[in-house]
């Protein structure tokens, strides 16, 4: 009997990143993990066909937008299928039989470590380590077991690897949350997808004044409402902008369509990312 | 004789880190470092008057906006009185005496060394090791003369610490520019500032269709530039957002000064950031 077909997403980092635990979300708990060194490397493995989907971060409440996979977005191609987002949440984890009290060094990527300052400062018997991965700082615990170390990563990183919970919520600030997009050449959205379409775009602007006011005319007529936008100057073309927004709707509703003729007609560059409904 | 004044610029990161090049664009060669472990701590120093200005990362042309920062602006209330850019270039940098071929390790921060993946798979024998700072990394080399090893850091780095640059461009995309802002109590601008006026404002808007289109028409009436805008969901208010615009101009404009009027009528939230002219 041939076995039931299963997704897999590529996502950057190791299994247990919390790209991990988007795709999880995502696509349910059966979805085979395909770790890929880095974002473009994602999409290569979804363009070579190693992935049925890719999971990739777009904005984090603390660091802002990923510009980065907005360029891979653009250069790829790949539509938009998904969106959810993840708490970053990050656990103390040991090796079983390492005691809290032994614990001297723990190993994590530095901008993890730097998001849980006032823990080292209240521990600092404690040194914080930087390694390449939140995750692979696991994984290097379960291979070597260092003495006296632990890790800073995620719940599922500790599962993943065997490792144990020593102390939960690590970071400073709890408001740390990622949007991950959910991309495929598969028609079908999710089944986790149940809140309400969404749709993204890029386009243009020239560096008239009221450029962005007439594109933000073409969503005014249609009471079309926006959920995010943001500008970053074209590299290589100074004074030129494209513009990223996320609005309210799907390319199938009419006033959507004539919303986006309407942005297509006027201004000099033009894209439908996707349309989507988030998974909560 | 009393000694001539000096500046001192509070930045994030150990001196030889690309916020201290950017505060030695701002202030001159002259001004004192003083280096701060994170973004926070860099408003604190200005507020306590340990340091006469402060030089923060606004946007990278990779990486997006820093919005840890715009909370910081928000939050602490100092005005932006300058702006800069510096481009993001690493080196691959060892102590006086290290060969080339001797070099089996290069350390640096993971997002650094994430950004020279080209190299490093060039140089297999080089194996890249995740260390918590750019410029840390060289005075580490510096102190402690590890064999066989390197770092990847600033062109100012090396020569803070003494060390010989063995290779230059190690990144992979050239186009990686970080915009800083410089802070102040002092009402003079820098000297270094010649570029045309520009103005950065935050304001709310609600989950209304439209919002921000009207928000818009206040710059659109007196044709008022836009340079740059970013929203984001307001924390622990679902459905409302925060937006930052950069625009054209000098709140000592009258024009400017009667969109920003119509802007605090018409929006639940609305502040001046500041108004400067870039250091080129």
């Amino acid at each position: 009997m041939k076995a039931k077909r299963r997704y897999s997403a590529a996502f950057q980092g190791e299994p247990g990143a919390f790209s991990h635990s988007a795709a999880l979300k995502l696509l349910g708990e059966t979805v085979e993990p395909i770790p890929c060194a880095s974002f473009k490397g994602v999409f290569e493995a979804l363009r070579e066909d190693r992935a049925t989907h890719a999971v990739i971060p777009i904005e984090n409440t603390l660091h802002g937008s990923v510009l980065e996979n907005y360029d891979n977005l653009m250069e790829f191609g790949f539509p938009i299928r998904g969106e959810t987002s993840v708490r970053i949440s990050h656990y103390l984890i040991a090796m079983p039989g390492t005691r809290a009290s032994e614990i001297r060094r723990a190993f994590s990527h530095p901008v993890a470590l730097n998001q849980c300052r006032r823990f080292f400062a209240e521990h600092p018997r404690i040194e914080p380590t930087p390694f390449y991965d939140t995750a692979g700082s696991v994984k290097m615990l379960a291979e070597e077991h260092p003495a006296g170390a632990a890790a800073v990563a995620s719940e599922a990183a500790a599962a993943i690897y065997g490792g144990q919970i020593l102390r939960k919520n690590l970071e400073d600030n709890r408001k740390n949350y990622t949007r991950f997009f959910l991309l495929t050449k598969q028609k079908k959205p999710p089944q986790s997808a149940t809140g309400a379409w969404k749709t993204s775009v890029a386009f243009g602007a020239s560096n008239q004044p009221g450029a962005l006011f007439k594109a933000m005319a073409c969503f005014a007529l249609r009471d079309l409402n926006l959920t995010k936008i943001e500008s970053r100057p074209l590299p290589g073309k100074p004074w030129e902008y494209l513009f990223y927004v996320d609005f309210a709707g799907s390319t199938d509703d009419k006033p959507v369509q004539r919303a986006l003729q309407d942005l297509a007609e006027t201004t000099p560059l033009f894209r439908i990312l996707g349309s989507y409904r988030p998974t909560p």
